[in-house]
């Protein structure tokens, strides 16, 4: 079935405790792709600038994934750096520079205006939104943002967020987007905006699907070596968005399946810098994760 | 079979964003007798002043808390206060005066030292270790402890911690025994100091559990409305130790189940001030959130 993912591709230059790299393959799109590609067809919808290195792109190709919505522009490519300390919850930005994402205005490929399964990953909430006036009946459509978005395009965040089937957040984007300190309540709160499903990630403490009447709880994996969490939520939602569109089955349980997937890619992606810890990874080592989260949560009544 | 208990019944004063209370029933050794109360019967080694309410006793009486083991001394109550902010996960304590508790000697009761049974809660690490001096051969000990003790009075502590079979950390206090900012690596190091059994308590986000051989992830009950989160911890280890008394079975399976009935108790004493939340229960209250949390962890393979 295949899923459509519209984000940013981006070289990223991370500092972490355990070492640093400079310009390698970031951006929410490259996370996010390169984790589904384990599960489904991914196509890509994104630009880069025509300093973008050939071995990201090969990369990409090398898992599969669909770049006819992939442009070029003359001019740098979307740079971000930041440094982690000890904390690898709390991270510093240094520097962002747009570069030729700022001018972004995503158009999908004619070919893909079917898809039925559609990432809406971290951009502007206007954008998000044009992607969704350009597909004709999505299945299932999630969507991430961030801090900066809530606070400054609060509105038009929200008309994106009433579009959607899926609102994916970490912990502290969902009380600020819902202006309340308690987790269950606040997921409540973005019910309320519009999405059947909330997803809360909470880092090394696992994440929290919330529906109109239900609540699950799905565990971290218990990662000894974090290296570099910069990815992880991306990686999350492609592990997640990438079993629910290789099943198509939209169902309660396979929704909670979908976040253990999601929470296996993250664990993947954490252990090494970029993506490389999901460059080349088997099924089997993504069922044996999956497996260990069952075991990790398991009690009989 | 029972559960013998040693620690402190203090009277706190609390402020939190939701209200305030001033000499209310507290300490570790109250919390944790009326949690395990539920569960299994209960004795309590600790010392009060002559100042001591008769509602306290009354209440501890009225949950069948065998307090043999209670002293009265001449003199004035531990007494500790307290406030807490929106982020209830941060508190700030504005006084301890520990009075009585400051000369307090544990002395087990003579028809309790066959105990089987046995958590040693919050108090001077040489103190939890005379305990054990005095109890012939337990089937399981747990202990609690605090940063305080963690970093001056390690030496005493190791000692203590050697001789226990579970040990009960918060994440933090875990980190810190462990000089180790990965929480799983910490808790292999807590296991490497004699215990076949780290608990490590994450208030909103839950609990693990670590053996030598395997991790259990405990789900957080999902709470709407938390009101003063003193004595959580102490609940958390009645309910646990409460569970593991009343079946005598010492089995992971059980141990599991255990970590859950602890969640459990946590979960209805953050609902209110004081024991308050847990002063009349009904078993068919704990055991339907204890459902809810099967029900809240559940995947399919």
């Amino acid at each position: 079935m295949g899923v459509l993912v519209v984000g940013s591709v981006a070289l990223d230059s991370v500092r972490t405790p355990f070492g640093a790299v400079h310009d390698a393959l970031g951006g929410s799109g490259t996370f996010f792709s390169v984790a589904a590609s384990y599960f489904t067809d991914v196509a890509l919808v994104a630009v880069v600038g025509d300093d973008f290195p050939k071995a990201g792109i090969d990369l990409l190709e090398s898992r599969g994934v669909d770049m006819t919505g992939l442009t070029v522009e003359k001019g740098e490519t979307f740079r971000w750096s930041g440094v982690y300390g000890y904390d690898l919850n709390d991270r510093d930005t240094i520097e962002t520079r747009l570069n030729v994402f700022e001018g972004f205005k995503p158009q999908v490929p004619k070919g893909l205006l079917g898809s039925e399964f559609v990432f809406l990953a971290n951009i502007i909430p206007a954008l998000q939104s044009s992607v969704l006036d350009q597909v004709a009946s999505p299945k299932l459509v999630a969507c991430d943002t961030m801090n900066y978005y809530i606070e400054g395009y609060r509105d038009d965040l929200l008309d994106t967020i009433r579009r959607v089937d899926v609102m994916v957040l970490n912990d502290s984007e969902c009380r600020e987007l819902a202006s309340e300190p308690n987790l269950i309540k606040a997921s409540r709160a973005v019910l309320d905006m519009g999405p059947s499903t909330a997803i809360v990630k909470k880092g090394e403490h696992g994440a929290l699907m919330f529906t109109r009447d239900s609540i699950f709880s799905a565990p971290a994996y218990p990662c000894e070596s974090v290296f570099d969490p910069t990815g992880a939520g991306d990686s999350f939602a492609g592990g997640f968005m990438g079993h629910l569109a290789a099943t198509g089955d939209t169902s309660e349980a396979n929704i909670r399946r979908a976040v253990i997937y999601g929470t296996v890619m993250a664990s993947f992606c954490v252990e090494k810098f970029s993506v490389e810890g999901m460059a080349s990874l088997e099924t089997a080592d993504i069922e044996r994760r999956f497996r260990m989260l069952k075991q990790v949560s398991h009690f009989e009544p």
